[in-house]
C-alpha cells in the first residue's frame, strides 16, 4: 500500500492520537500540564516506532527526543516542533472548549490544533506511516520537540550547543505557521534576523517651559532627529559605517524563486491597510527576503495627548528594529551603531533589547525541489519556495549553532487562528501533513546530502 | 505727607481691604464666585476715589471697568488687572484655608495674594493713596480688571477691540507675575509670541508587523522626521522659507539691556534642570528675548513601553511651539509652514492650537527708566528693564489691537506660588506696590507722551 492508503485505513485511528495530545494541556507560559504532555509524546514517538526515545531535561521544559537510526550510510533528518502551546484565553470566546477537540464542517478545533500539535503529530504519525509500509526507514530520523517555543524558546540555543554531537544532520525538518493565501503549500529557505534597539537622551532633570527656557536648554527630540538623520537617508539607505558590508545579494536561482512565487497587489495592501503601495513582485519578496530594515517601532518624547503642553521634553527615546539579512550578524551591527553614536551623539545610551541571525538555506540543495513536489503532490494544491521570510524565527539555530540546511514547511491552513481562540487545523491538512512528510524522508534519501 | 507716609498710616485698613477681596472666592474656571467679586472689586474702586466704574458685560465673566478722567491736556494711563484666581486643589496641601486670608511670617496667604488681587489691590489702593496725598491725580486713569484671564482671556481680545474709544489710554500698565531671582524688581517691555502646531500622518489602516511587513509599509515616523529636518539644520537654524523675513534685530539700547540684567550661570542651570548649559549673559538673554524658537513639546508614535514591540506604527505625530520675536506674525508663519509641509510632504497634516502676537514696547520711551528708578525707589532694590519675558502673554492685545506702549512691573516676591497651595505676596510688597503705583503715575504725568 502507499502512503495516502495506510493513512487512509488510519483516519480515524490517527485523529485519536491526535485528539489524545490535543486534550493534555501543555501551556508553556503557566507551566501548566507540561511535563505529562511531553510524556505522553514520548509515548507517541514510541508508538510510532520510534526506536530510542527519552525526556531531555533543559533549564526549565523537558525536549522529547527521538531516533530512529537505519546505517551511518544513510543521511539523518533532524524533525523539530514543540509541544507547548498558548494560553487559551480568553475562554469565553471559544466555539468548544480549548482543550476538548472537536470537529466541525472538517476542521479540527483545539488550542495547539494548528500550532503546533497538529502538525507536530502528522511528523510523528509519518513514523507509524512509513513503518507500515516499508518496514524500516529509509534514512536515520531524529526528533526534537522542545515544550517552551511560546515563551521564547528561551534554552534551545544553550540545549543544541550542549547536544551537537547527539543532533548532528544533515537537514533539520520543521512544520509550522500557517501556509501562504489561499492555501498554497511552501517551502521556507530562511528568516531575516532582527537587532532591536532603544536610543535614548537624557536633557534636563525636569520638562522646562518652551517659553522660559526656550532656546536656553536643549531640545532631545531634536538631538535624537538629528542623530536618526545621520543613520539613514531620506531614501531608507543606511548611513551606519559597515552595516551593508555583509548583506549577501540574492543569487539568479533566489531571483528566480521570486518570480514564481504568487503575489497580487490588492491583496497586499488590504494585508498592510495602505493604498498608496504600489510595487512589482519582484520588488516586494527582493524588499521583504534579501534587504535589511531600518524601522522606528516607536519614538516617545514630550506630551503625546490632546491639544498643547507648551514644554520642552526632559527626554527622548527611539526604538529601532533592525531586520537583518544573510550574513549580516547582529553582534557586529550593535557595535556598527554603537561606534556610530558614540561619534556623533556621545550622550545618547544605547540599549539592546533582543537579537536573531538571520539564516538560509541555499535554493539550489538538491532537496528543496523535489520537497516542493512532495508537498505539492500530497496537498493536491501548487506548492512554492519563499527563500527567506520577511519575520524572524530562531531558525539560526540550525544553520548557524548547529550548522545544519534547514527547511520549514507549514501544514496549517492560513486561517489556523493560532494564538486566537478557535484555532484549528483542517482535517485533511492533518492527513497530507502525514503524507507530505513520508515523502520527504524518501526524498532525503534520494538526495545527494 | 509723601506716599510711603500715607501708606504707613493706613497699613492695617489697606490690608483689611486687601483681605475683604482675598476672601471673596472668584474661581473662573468654575464659575465661582465671580459676580460677587467683580462687585465687590467696582466698590474697592469707587471707595479709592474713581470717578467712574461700572461692570462691562462679555460672553462670560464681567469687567470692571474704572475711570478718572483729569484733563483732555494729560496723559492717560490704562491699569490691567484681573481679580479672578485658581482653583485652590489640592486644598488639604494648604496650611491655612486658601480663602481666609492668613499673615504668617511676613507673608499674606491666600489664592489670589499673588496672582493677581494682591498687586491688583496695590494699584487700586494707589488711587486712594494718590488722592489722599495731593487731593487729585496728576493723569486721566482707566481701570480694566478682568475676571477670565486663568481661563485664557478668552473674551479680552474682542472686548478691547470693541471698546478701543473708551479704552484709548497712551500707556497701559500691569502688575503680574513674580520678581526676578532674589526678588529684584523689573521692568517688561514685551513677550515673545507663539504658534503651537500639530503635524500628523496617517499611514496605514493599523500596526503592521515589522518584519512580516518590513519595507513593505511605509514608516510614518521617518516620514516626519524626515520632513523635520527639512525645516530645521543641525545647528537650530528653521529652514521654512522666510521664516526669518520679519525679525527685528535687537537695537543697540536693547543689548545694552541686556548687559544690566542680572546673571548667574549656576543658578540657571539649576533652573533648568540641566549641568551642561555653558552660555554668556549677552547670549542668555538674546536667545530668550529676540531669538525665535522651533521647539518640539512631543513627538509619539508607534510603541513608548518597555521592552520591545516590533512593529511599523500607524501614524505619528509631533506637536511643534514656535515662539516668535518681534515682528514676526503668527498667521504668516502659519502660511509659510503649511506652504513648507505642502511642498515636501504633501500628506502630513497641519494642525493650530494657539497662537499669540510677540509684543514689544520700545526700549527708548521717555517713562521706562523713571518707571524703573520709580520701582527700584519703592522696593529698595536695585531694579532692571527687560525688553522680552522668554514666554508668551496677550500683551499684544495692548500693542497691537489697542496700539499703545505696555509695561509690566510685576510686585510678587519670586517665590508667591502662583497657581500652587500656599500662594502669597510678602506683606511688603503689597505695600512698595502700591508706592510704585503712585511714582508710576507721576512719570507718566512728566513723561513726553
Amino acid at each position: 500500500m502507499n502512503y495516502k492508503e495506510i493513512i487512509d485505513q488510519n483516519r480515524e485511528a490517527y485523529l485519536e492520537e491526535l485528539f489524545e495530545v490535543l486534550s493534555q494541556k501543555s501551556i508553556s507560559a503557566q507551566d501548566d500540564g507540561i511535563r505529562e504532555c511531553a510524556e505522553l509524546v514520548a509515548d507517541k514517538l514510541k508508538d510510532a516506532g520510534m526506536k530510542h526515545v527519552e525526556l531531555m531535561e533543559t533549564e526549565t521544559h523537558p525536549v522529547v527526543y527521538g531516533e530512529y537510526h537505519v546505517s551511518d550510510d544513510v543521511p539523518t533528518i533532524l524533525i523539530y516542533g514543540h509541544y507547548d502551546v498558548q494560553p487559551p484565553d480568553p475562554i469565553e470566546a471559544w466555539d468548544s472548549p480549548p482543550f476538548e477537540p472537536t470537529v466541525r464542517d472538517g476542521r479540527i478545533y483545539a488550542r495547539g490544533a494548528g500550532d503546533n500539535k497538529g502538525q507536530m503529530m502528522a511528523q510523528v504519525l509519518a513514523i507509524r506511516t512509513y513503518l507500515e509500509a516499508k518496514g524500516t526507514l529509509p534514512v536515520n530520523v531524529k526528533f526534537l520537540i522542545e515544550g517552551e517555543e511560546e515563551i521564547g524558546s528561551a534554552n534551545l540555543v544553550d540545549f543544541v550547543d550542549a547536544h551537537r554531537e547527539k543532533l548532528k544532520a544533515d537537514l533539520v525538518y520543521a512544520s509550522d505557521g500557517p501556509m501562504l493565501p489561499d492555501n498554497h503549500p511552501y517551502v521556507l529557505l530562511g528568516v531575516r534576523g532582527i537587532l532591536y534597539v532603544e536610543l535614548e537622551v537624557e536633557e534636563a532633570a525636569f520638562d522646562n517651559h518652551s517659553g522660559n527656557k526656550g532656546n536656553i536648554v536643549p531640545n532631545p527630540a531634536w538631538k535624537l532627529i538629528d542623530l536618526l538623520q545621520t543613520m539613514r537617508d531620506a531614501d531608507g539607505n543606511v548611513l551606519i559605517d559597515g552595516f551593508y558590508d555583509d548583506v549577501l545579494p540574492p543569487t539568479d536561482e533566489e531571483m528566480a524563486l521570486l518570480e514564481k512565487l504568487p503575489f497580487d497587489l490588492e491583496e497586499v495592501k488590504r494585508n498592510v491597510g495602505h493604498d498608496g503601495i504600489s510595487m512589482s513582485k519582484a520588488d516586494y519578496y527582493r524588499k521583504l527576503c534579501f534587504e535589511p530594515t531600518f524601522n522606528i517601532a516607536g519614538f516617545t518624547s514630550g506630551y503625546g495627548g490632546e491639544g498643547s503642553k507648551t514644554i520642552i521634553p526632559k527626554d527622548a527615546k527611539v526604538k529601532i528594529d533592525i531586520r537583518l539579512v544573510m550574513n549580516q550578524d547582529p553582534d557586529r551591527i550593535f557595535e556598527l551603531l554603537k561606534t556610530h553614536v558614540k561619534k556623533h551623539t556621545p550622550d545618547v545610551t544605547v540599549k539592546q533589547f533582543g537579537k536573531m541571525w538571520p539564516s538560509r538555506t541555499s535554493a539550489d540543495m538538491p532537496f528543496i525541489e523535489p520537497i516542493r513536489q512532495a508537498v505539492e503532490k500530497s496537498f493536491g494544491k501548487e506548492a512554492f519556495i519563499q527563500p527567506s521570510l520577511g519575520g524572524s524565527l530562531p531558525d539560526a539555530i540550525w544553520t548557524k549553532v548547529l550548522g545544519v540546511p534547514s527547511v520549514l514547511v507549514p501544514y496549517a491552513n492560513v486561517d489556523e487562528a493560532n494564538h486566537s481562540p478557535n484555532e484549528n487545523i483542517m482535517v485533511e491538512n492533518f492527513y497530507n501533513g502525514i503524507e507530505t512528510t513520508c515523502h520527504v524522508l524518501d526524498v532525503i534519501k534520494n538526495s545527494d546530502m
